[in-house]
C-alpha cells in the first residue's frame, strides 16, 4: 500500500471571514499530501519529468464534512487507490488530536507525455516499477 | 436561470514549473463567478451572514478537461442548478476567443444557521424570496 | 513614461478574519499591473525568457495605507522609475470610486542570465531597446 | 529577546514557471513565523481581538537574496525588534542544511481598536504586559 500522512497547521491567511479555511485552500494540502506519497516511491514531479511525463490532475472531488479553523492542527492521509491506467488517490483529513475527520476527497491525474503532449493511455513503466520497488518496502 | 459569467486573465503567479495554472487555483476562479452570480439575486456572503446564515461549500466537484496557460483570457460561468435543500451551482470555465471547454464542476453549498451552527435541512426562506423575486427579472 | 493601470475586485478568498484582504495578497495585485506594464513594452516573461534572461524580485517595499474590503474596486497603477541597470517599478493601490490611496509600494527586479543564473550589472540591450522604441508611443 | 523560528517545505504550488517560489508566497511563511512567535508570548491574532485590538500589517519590506526551489527545506526567523509604540518584527529566512541565507525582511504592525477603528498611538498595556511577563521566560 502506497500511503503518505502529512500534519499542518492551518495558517491564518487560510481562513476566510467565516472563520473557517477558505475551502479552495485544502488543495494545498492534498498537494502536500500527494508530494510526501510521490517522494516515498521516488516519483515526484521531478522524477516524472526527468523520465518523459507530466501527470496534471484531470478531476478532483473534495467532501467537506467539518470545517477546520485558524490554528488547528490536522492530518491529511493520501493513498494511491489506482494506478494501472491512472493515478488515483484517496485523501482523509482529520483533526490531529480528535481523528474527526473533516475532509474526504480524491484526485485523478493522466500521464502526459512531456515531449508530444498526447495523453498516455496506460501508466508509463517507469511509475509501474516504482509500485513493483517499493510496494514490497512500505 | 440564476446565471453569471465573468472574464478573467490567468495570473503569472497561478502557473506551476510545468507552465500550466496549478489545479486549486481553479477554485479562486469558480467563486470569483459564484460570487458574480449571489450578487446578481442581492444574495452574497454580507447577505446572507447579515439574514442569519452561511453557507459553507460542503461538495466540490472539479473535471479538468484542457490546462490554461499564462495570460490566457478565459471566461467563466457559473449557474444555479438547485436551491430547494441546499445551492447546487454548475460551471464552466472556458477559453474566451475559442469557446474551448476547459473545465467543468460543480458546488454545493448547505445553508448553516449563524448562531447555533447546525445545518438546515432546507434553504432558509430569504434566500427563496430572492430567487422568487429575480427570477423574473433574469 | 512607462506605466499601466488594471482595476481588480478584492475577491472573497483574499479577505481574512478581520474582514479585510490579507496584506501578503497584495502582492497578487501588484504581479498583475507589473505583467500589464510589461505588455505595454512587449516585453513580459516570456519574451524576457526567449530573449534570454529572467528578472527575479530582488526587493519589496509596500506601505499599507487603509486595509481593502470584500468586494471592493481598486486601480492598480505600477510605473517604471528605473531601468538602466535594474528595473525598478512604483505601485499605488487606491478606491477606484474614491481615489483614495490604499497601498504604496515598489518593487525591483534584476536581469539574471536565464542559462548561466549569474546576475546581470546592467540591464539586457533587448529590455533597453523596448523602452526605446515604447517611450515614443506610450 | 522574543523570537520563534519555523521550518517548511517549499510546496509544489508556490513554485512559479522559472521554477522558483513565486516571491509573493514568502508573505505566506513570514506569516507562519510571526504567529509562532506572537503564540510565544500568548498574544495571537485571537488574543489581541478578545482584548481590543487588531494590528494590521502597515509596512512589510523584503529583500530577496536567493531564490528557493521546490522542495527546499527553508527556517524562517521572527523575532521581535520593536514595541513601545508599534510592533516591528525582523525576520530571516534560511536555507534549512547549509544556513545560506535566503531572504531578509520587516514587518510593522500597528495597534487598532477593534470597536472604534482607531489607530492606537502607543501600544495597548496588555501587549506590553505580555512582554513583561515573557521577556524573563523566553
Amino acid at each position: 500500500m502506497i500511503r503518505a500522512e502529512v500534519e499542518l497547521t492551518v495558517p491564518f491567511h487560510d481562513v476566510d471571514m467565516l472563520g473557517i479555511a477558505w475551502h479552495g485552500h485544502y488543495c494545498k494540502y492534498l498537494e502536500i499530501a500527494r508530494c510526501a506519497m510521490l517522494d516515498k516511491i521516488d516519483y515526484n514531479y521531478m522524477v516524472m519529468k526527468a523520465t518523459g511525463y507530466v501527470w496534471p490532475i484531470v478531476d478532483l472531488q473534495l467532501r467537506f464534512v467539518r470545517p477546520a479553523k485558524f490554528g488547528q492542527c490536522i492530518r491529511v492521509a493520501a493513498e494511491l487507490v489506482e494506478w494501472e491506467y491512472r493515478m488515483k488517490i484517496k485523501y482523509l483529513i482529520a483533526d490531529l488530536e480528535t481523528g474527526e475527520p473533516l475532509t474526504k476527497g480524491h484526485s485523478i491525474q493522466a500521464a502526459v507525455d512531456a515531449v508530444t503532449g498526447e495523453m498516455s493511455y496506460a501508466s508509463p513503466a517507469v511509475f509501474l516499477q516504482r509500485l513493483g520497488t517499493k510496494t514490497d518496502v512500505y
